[in-house]
């Protein structure tokens, strides 16, 4: 397999409180978005952390999706790193912003596996349908 | 709890092949990887594709750990994000570099939470102990 990959960091601000705090929700957020980009879903691990916050990881065969919720500042840090150029990871965290309902955004994409890093942001201050 | 957090992202090459398609191997390395740099473990999934390559992930209290392993390339893709400032995701990410026997390395530092993402070259080309 070839080595290049897209790695998309998402910085999701102003989302649901709840919603970041309810691990069953996320999880399924995860695979859905996934699922939804295209990619095979391999492993999938999620930790409920007390007194909030949830952090968790969805393996795919391209690689990975993973989220550190911040309830108590709505915030919300997601990766999604898709190798191949067959899936866009930008699929996968746009449908993440929507469901977890971020009002604010910043994203960069990563180029990985293909010699220097060089990071691409791809907008910033996105506004999410609610 | 403080949205701060460090992403080290870090591209081994010229890896040891063989240590890179031993799932046990990479899983111990990255456990032991966590607790070297003082995070505490929470879940740990990993997964053999066939016919090589290892994905994995350890999630930490402090964020998260991933490979994607590319043996026929001596590639390995690697994620360390730790919340707060009380661990260094270096450590994490050099302990791994070691133990995967990496020959050359390019690793970055992306600030995660606090606004906008600006990423550090920490070191390019950088020779690891074989």
């Amino acid at each position: 397999m070839d080595t290049m990959g897209r790695h998309v960091i998402a910085e999701l601000w102003q989302c649901n409180i709840d919603k970041l705090n309810d691990i069953n929700f996320i999880e399924r957020v995860f695979v859905d978005a996934a699922l939804e980009a295209g990619a095979e879903v391999r492993e999938v691990a999620f930790h409920k952390f007390a007194p909030q916050g949830v952090s968790g990881v969805v393996i795919i065969s391209e690689s990975h999706l993973t989220i550190h919720s911040f309830p108590e500042h709505g915030y919300a840090s997601i990766d999604v790193y898709t190798c191949g150029d067959r899936i866009d990871p930008n699929v996968a965290s746009d449908f993440i912003a929507n469901a977890l309902g971020a009002g604010k955004s910043e994203v960069v994409e990563v180029p990985r596996g293909i010699g220097p890093i060089e990071v691409t942001p791809r907008k910033t201050e996105k506004t999410y349908t609610k």
